[in-house]
């Protein structure tokens, strides 16, 4: 059996904040997992260095599955983002040294690509409708097939999804949480807008997408996904706060428009109902926050006997480990729907050379054995961990919103 | 406005590691909050330092619905026990800075006492049925009116609940987890006969209760439930693992033995279903792992509008701070059903001095401004943080079960 | 502890009836609470004059919650206009002596603040389209941010929420109930032309909400709310009387226009079905009708998991007590909507001094200790009680209808 | 037209007190009504006087149903006790005029006699199961064929239903609300066996009732109802408190032991989903405090749909009058189940002299024009009002139960 000798968590911030967990067996054989937490970064490294590695030491590296109950029912407090990041950081480099012993792509043992590649969709975001649709015709020139359309909203002077950088929009930009304000009818009106520009100055060819971002209530919800309906969306993400999935219910009943939810969920419990009642039509839910491979495979699985097909979260803030998970993953499951997919900068890309690929709208996992990324220590080491937090959201009267 | 100017974590271990928050206002009033989660002390206190602390900073204590808003949907990723452990500790911490403001014990905050006292339960176990029996008679002597009962299963070496010395049970016993061994069939031929033995020996005056700890399905649950009908516990605690609440509606089906859940819950999302579909008559949260006094409230208000009582959670792995606060509120709220009470080790009452006191069975928070509970830093110093973890268990066969 | 020595009930009519409950402590603290019920004002005043106040002579004003449950439980025939009017007083008047007694405003007992202030909406009202947009301009010029929308019914000689005058619109106006004549069918031609109008006039940066009372049934507020929904309106209001809840269910389907209900409420029991079936968007029941602050949180928690908001009735009913009360609420709760703001007659406000105040759209309770309100009674003695009642309605061929 | 000349509210005590509504046509017919509500006799006296006579004189005394709907819909603060009550004595008056005016029996109006009698229940009661069941066998040798078993509870000092008076239980008998003490253990245990001795003495050709009185929460109800399915109970009476008719969906799993409930309700909404979901056998509202012999008749009219019948509130705190009411309802509508009867003091009998009569188990309305009761308003004059109340209940911590 390869003995887990060694296990450590490396922080870096080529750009962003990363952690990675790096295992390491008797054999030498190494496994890198995401170990990010968006703006809570030292409270999963701390669960692992302080309470999982401690475990780790001495178990065979093979029985995944037993590690991943051991520390999901062996936590005791079971769910939650810093937990279940933590096991997914395990699951990962545990699947990647797996990969290594049998010198073959993870992708090969969840039982081998049925499809060529995993369609993605790009961010495209402007100040102004007009800036958005140039960023969209700039990604559907490079070959997209999907592309999100997020826009400014004329009298709030922050939004969601709207950087000064084109393509390497970062919101966890503050050494404090920045406070933006909300005012959903402004936004509201707005968004059908940019739709019906959209679909005028990029044809019915490419597949365009929306992120609400937690925002509406549900019924303010079900009057955008009607209001969208005539310009066909692929999906409307994040309508409404998804702690109550029942709350989806209502949007269902009035909107045909496809409904995607998930990348704030850490495990299957959050989206269970969600999928049995087929309250949505995309799951979002990822590798890194929802348990690993294990527990993805498993909510994909569930989701598949429903007809709801997989989306999932592939935000700069998940490191390119888990964009190559996720692609594994995706190749691999029978109801892959879309991956979302953000350029990490040049230096993150140097910090974890990656064998996945991008080609003619779509991302391959490659074919080197494991997940086929690794983490360059050294050059790591000389982007030192820095706070940074999400922005905060609130209403014009003060009151905290969803951000 | 009292303006929060310094927050700090501090660990101890008088017996046990506790990990607790204290905020100080530019008066120099001062409150504590309990940030404990048992095996994962490390991962909240990291949460706070790195991630909360610098946020408090500047802010007005009085704002304490804003805090709690700000911290939940600021974290962007929501819930889970080492969240809103954190969260939780801030709420206590500014709950009793507002007491002290105002000169007054939190529960008259709170609405004020609706009762005279908040009925307890202790742990009475043994290796065998007589000893607990034993056990559970000398709880009857000190004025107990409520007892739980747990017993070792003949044929297995070990089972939960069942400690060496009778008062201080801690199973966080160790650097490393302990693997404990479960029969289900072994231990459910067992509990029946530990009832009959009991209502024999102590009486009807007297309720008793059982704590499943996770470990049987639905229908084994509710083929316990039946048998113990007859012996008519107070409750049957953790049925069945709980992130599927649907799954309890199965127990229900099949017996009246009143059923309580939720000492590992993190918010009102764990138990909403349960408590809306009446599938349990007592919620066991703690304002400890389930978002504080203001998030314990409004699972309480839900709770009481469909009858069901708080039977919060009460172990030694809670600080004297959490007691305090869970006995503020439970004297307050009108739907209080009882409270777990495990005691202390000498050295933890001597580490944090405290208002509250045992009574004629029942726990009274005491008068005290704010929580009444304060912390002796420099005695709290000479016991240093260690290590330890909650048992894990496994099947005969060797697969990884619910501990 | 303070012992309440008296309490006395203080009738007067500055303009219209006020009910007025006062107690005062042993230690002179005293407390006031409204129990004015619009033409049952002497009902209430019997209730708690013979049955309510007897029970209040030496009891802790502290035991807030247990003087609820003892009036509650305690009336045995529970719920009812009459009953939690009476109970709302002596809530009220309790909240604002604990606030007194602790040196804060109520709002910082309740949590703090969670928004700078309560925004408001006001009512324009015309007897044609021209004059109610004129109205309205009035309003928006004053800074106001949301602005009912009523008009006069070609055709129809009354209909509700027109008066003669522009501010002081109070319908109980009589000795005896007018009795006015409802067409359905005219009503339902008009308010789509007057929406048209309003947008037409005064842009989208302001919420235009409407009050339907009670007329429709549910197919027919249905239709209405698909007639509205190009105008974006913020509420629809009381679309069709509420006993039975699940009547809304129709009129979300077909809608998505927002629904509010709820001023005519007494009891969380009243909407409870309909706030977890998320069958409204906004509940407007009154802390004056609906059992006092501490059974109106009750509420807007229950609304809160179910992400709906509160939009408390204040039409002039309602004395300057119950507006502290609902500010005091309004500015804590998570999830405050909007407040209905009438303005009182000079008299009122000079019998009611007070320290809640409007700016740029919004009300704010003040920081005065307790709720900020007296009354002076040697003022209030110069108004006596006038009996006076709410119209009544009829269909064109006289069948009884809701006014 | 039989036009109103006036009406008046005539307050008597002949060992308990009752509200009487005199109405008076301008031919000199008269009618009655019972306007009692039990501890809050003189709100609605208030309600009446001050607020719905001067709305009665001139009106058309034939025209109960558009009356009805006068003072519910006119009210615009609808339903609850106090309302319900004081539109229920109009209603009665009414119909007894209207009875007088046609020279027939009010059961004639109604659709004529459906049965020969109303079979009744006595309330047989004892400080201990051996007294109780000497009671019951008293009612036996009179003639009753129903009989309801309270007893007291071995170690609590009172509890519901237990007089010192086998006949004339008046719980309303202070001045200020008596406090009892509650435990549900104590009684769950007691009950079974007094059915036990109950059969064992009174055997098999008698119904036995229960009233449980509100004190179960649903999973204790479910349990007492099973325990009591041997002894095969008529029902038993308000198993929890019923403002959450879905509530009693849990206690229907359990149990085929018949449900009834009813008596402290005030309109058909409080029960129309306990008898659309079947979730109830009878149901138990009063003409008096359900809207009168209009609103009853509805009731009965939807439960008659669901195979429900009427079991209706028949204790001493309704005149005379209401009793000839439910007689004259009970006689006539195809669904009547049972009625409750307990025996009134012999000065109430000479104040409301009456045709209803007791025979062979039942109760027969007369034949009398109108309800035949009326009242001797010159020896009511003898017995002034005199406050009193019900008592409450606690827990034995001091919280508050329900009575």
């Amino acid at each position: 059996m390869p003995k887990i000798v060694s296990a450590r968590v490396i922080l870096t911030s080529p750009g962003r904040n990363f952690t990675t967990l790096k295992i390491e067996c008797d054999d030498g054989t190494t496994g890198v997992g995401d170990a990010t937490l968006n703006g809570r970064e030292l409270a999963v490294a701390a669960y692992l260095s302080e309470h999982v590695v401690p475990c780790l030491i001495g178990r065979d590296a093979h029985r995944i599955e037993d590690m991943w109950q051991f520390l999901y029912k062996g936590a005791y407090w079971r769910r939650g983002p810093v937990t279940m990041t933590a096991i997914a950081a395990v699951d990962m480099a545990l699947w990647d040294i797996k990969g290594k012993l049998a010198g073959l792509p993870v992708y090969q043992l969840l039982g081998g690509a049925a499809r060529e590649g995993c369609m993605v969709y790009g961010h495209a975001n402007g100040t102004t409708i007009e800036d958005t649709i140039e960023a969209a015709l700039d990604y559907q020139r490079q070959g997209y097939k999907a592309i999100r359309l997020q826009c400014g909203v004329p009298g709030m002077a922050s939004t969601y999804g709207v950087s000064k950088d084109r393509y390497f929009y970062e919101p966890a930009d503050n050494d404090l949480p920045t406070e933006n304000v909300w005012s959903t009818a402004k936004y509201m009106r707005v968004v059908p807008e940019l739709f019906a520009a959209a679909r005028e100055a990029l044809g019915w060819d490419v597949h365009l997408l929306h992120d609400i971002h937690h925002r509406l209530t549900p019924i303010e919800a079900a009057r955008l996904g009607k209001d969208l309906e005539p310009y066909r969306p692929f999906w409307i993400e994040d309508a409404t706060p998804a702690e109550d999935q029942e709350a989806f219910r209502l949007i269902r009943q009035h909107t045909t428009t496809p409904l995607a939810v998930g990348e704030i969920f850490s495990s299957v419990w959050d989206c269970k109902h969600l999928i049995e009642n087929r309250l949505i039509d995309y799951i979002r839910a990822t590798v890194l926050h929802a348990g690993g491979i294990t527990h993805m495979r498993q909510i994909a699985s569930l989701a598949d006997l429903h007809q709801v097909r997989t989306g999932c979260h592939g935000a700069t803030d998940l490191s390119p480990v888990t964009m190559a998970a996720a692609l594994h993953l995706g190749l691999a499951i029978p109801n892959f729907g879309i991956q979302e997919y953000m350029r990490h900068t040049a230096e993150t890309d140097a910090v974890f050379p990656h064998a996945w690929r991008f080609a003619d709208g779509m991302l391959h996992p490659g074919d080197a054995p494991g997940l086929g990324v690794e983490i360059d220590e050294t050059l790591a080491g000389t982007f030192p961990y820095a706070r940074a937090y999400l922005p905060v959201n609130r209403l014009e009267d003060g009151t905290m919103w969803s951000w």
